[in-house]
């Protein structure tokens, strides 16, 4: 409890979704503490209650535990058994260990959801080569390839377009350890995405449905509403709402779609905490994924999630070099005004992602240009690549 | 410099005022030190680079300016010659010496403003109980005495009926010291503020003209807009914006203003730093005083002002006992929704400011009655009390 009688949060992880929970904490009144792994990470910058240490480290996990009400997290890299051990003991964990596996391992996820009837790529675990084989001979070749755990922003994915490239990964990752999976390669229209907030007894919100931009595996871009039909976006909302509920979720569950060519609606990942495609929320919509997430571990009442604009973009800053953003910041100020550029206190440095900026307006294409311009600007890329956006 | 290029601005005081400059700094990557008299101070609670000291002594602001890239302040009550002597051996102050002497001294703003031909009430500083009578022989009673320096929430305002209250007061007052002046008592229609945000080259933006909801001279309500002719708003935004120039202020300058019987709009007060009247720009606009005093006192470009609503309501949290919030936020927030909470992370007594919450609607009368069911319920009030609140 804080010395004015509010709950304490416990973040494992000072990541900038830490960070952005940090800043949402500050109106609520609620105490926050980080468990970081440095005290330069992006929201050990940012707040006062900063214990260092692993979140794989089972001493570091309950000591931390032991000076908060309730322990939420940063990213799903943690020690699961320790969580579970520190849940029994009686710490309050939310998400708790049952609902992190499902984020954590892929076979794991795949395999509940198909017995759930949820709508799922085809897959196998992968054996050896030949398993992929006899799944591409079924399916046909390309296929994709995917580390059991541990990727992320298209990391531990892979298409491959025939038997020997099947081979080399199979061998590279029994030498590192790393268990695959095989997946149907599905050629999608759009990649969606879907918000849930839940509470521990299942009350829950659901954000609109947005459209998830990739360039190589990587998100660049958040259209909010996804430009699709209200059949397929009541199709996701029905699926993250039925994921929240099978994976018991609690705060944000994010549920990351593919609309396909064949006009399907599937799951492609999910996340177990405030994720990338709902920074939009932060200005677009009326309580933002951060302090909704918050909200739902602490058990208290969710806010309402309308959209606050017709058309609400995030462009997320990926570094194109190593400068500060700073003299950056002031020009866009300047160039850009009324587009919301959040940073996350990060050094730059290219490919990482540092910030993002979010746009508000009443039409999608003129919103996205702005989002787009804004982020060109601050990290300082000469091209800006959206359609219509040529500067 | 922070570790990734972005300047440090160091806040004196660490009240609410600082505590809302801090979350604002934080999307921006801006830096940000505090100096604050107690650990637990609003501010001091949510960021981790704070030196604990008073805004008195030379050397505890010596110290701290040289720990910063641009020094400025939660409130006015500081010691302005060193202040000035630091601004003189060289830190950048914002506002300076010069901008917080209009806000610290009654008398020096009135002498000041009337001179630069600003609309004030008429005053006159009182030398002994004399000056009052003959002020009062010529406007007649009640007139209005103010301490010329250190008043603030109807402190340090007195009106007086007749020639024996004032020979109290003036006597009361010699007592502790205190020099007085004494204004005509102006009947007025309405309380209106207006805020400016100015960086150094003269470069502002004006906030819409809001009406400030006075009980007992604490403020209880801000309506934005006001709800005044747009002749009546002009001549008050004119007039702020000459207050900017006039005491050279940087960062937010907010005037209050008497909409008098008579027609006239007079300068009631000024405060040259964000105000208790612009916390309705925190969702209420496209940017938060706060942010724009942050971007102001760094020379960055100013962030555009529109309101985001038709109406926006802030009602503030005045303390009714001395229990938590914490219970009553849960409750507050599932009967409320919608409505923005912000709370100040202080010890709840009967009086006190502790919070306020902002409303966004259509209509002006349904968001004030949602604004003050929230505020009656998050401090444990039975009776709201504004037109049509009846719970």
């Amino acid at each position: 409890m804080t010395p004015d009688g509010f709950p304490v949060v416990g973040i494992v992880g000072g990541g900038q979704l830490a960070r952005m929970m940090v800043q949402a904490a500050i109106p609520l009144g609620i105490g926050v503490r980080v468990l970081a792994e440095r005290a330069d990470d992006s929201a050990a910058r940012v707040t006062p209650e900063v214990d260092l240490g692993s979140p794989d480290d089972p001493d570091a996990l309950r000591a931390f535990a032991a000076t908060c009400d309730v322990l939420t997290l940063d990213h799903e890299l943690v020690n699961l058994d320790a969580l579970e051990a520190i849940a029994a003991e009686g710490s309050v964990v939310r998400p708790g260990a049952e609902t992190l596996a499902y984020a954590k391992d892929k076979l794991h996820q795949r395999t509940r959801f198909a017995a759930a009837g949820l709508p799922v790529p085809e897959f196998a675990p992968v054996v050896d080569a030949g398993t992929i084989e006899a799944f591409a001979a079924r399916l046909g070749w390309p296929v994709v390839a995917k580390a059991q755990r541990g990727g992320y922003d298209g990391r531990g994915v892979w298409v491959l377009d025939g038997p020997a490239e099947a081979r080399d990964l199979v061998e590279e990752s029994a030498g590192r350890g790393v268990s695959l999976l095989v997946e149907e390669f599905v050629p999608i229209q759009q990649e969606l995405a879907v918000l849930v907030a839940r509470r521990p007894g299942g009350e829950c919100v659901t954000y609109p449905v947005v459209e998830t931009v990739q360039r190589d595996g990587i998100c660049h871009e958040v259209l909010a509403p996804a430009p699709v039909s209200e059949a397929v976006a009541e199709e996701a909302m029905r699926i993250g709402q039925r994921i929240g509920e099978l994976t018991q979720a609690v705060g944000i569950v994010a549920t990351e779609l593919f609309w396909t060519e064949d006009g399907r609606v599937l799951v492609n990942e999910i996340a177990t905490r405030p994720h990338n495609s709902g920074h939009f929320s932060i200005q677009g919509a009326a309580t933002s994924q951060f302090e909704n997430h918050l909200r739902a571990v602490l058990d208290w009442p969710l806010g309402p999630v309308d959209l606050l604009a017709p058309a609400v973009v995030m462009a997320n800053l990926l570094g194109e070099d190593a400068e500060s953003l700073a003299p950056r910041l002031a020009t866009t100020l300047a160039d850009e005004p009324g587009v919301y550029p959040y940073l996350y206190g990060k050094q730059t440095r290219p490919g990482r992602k540092v910030g993002h900026v979010n746009a508000l307006g009443h039409d999608l294409e003129e919103t996205r240009v702005r989002a787009a311009r804004a982020a060109a600007s601050l990290v300082g890329r000469q091209h800006v690549s959206v359609p219509g956006g040529a500067d």
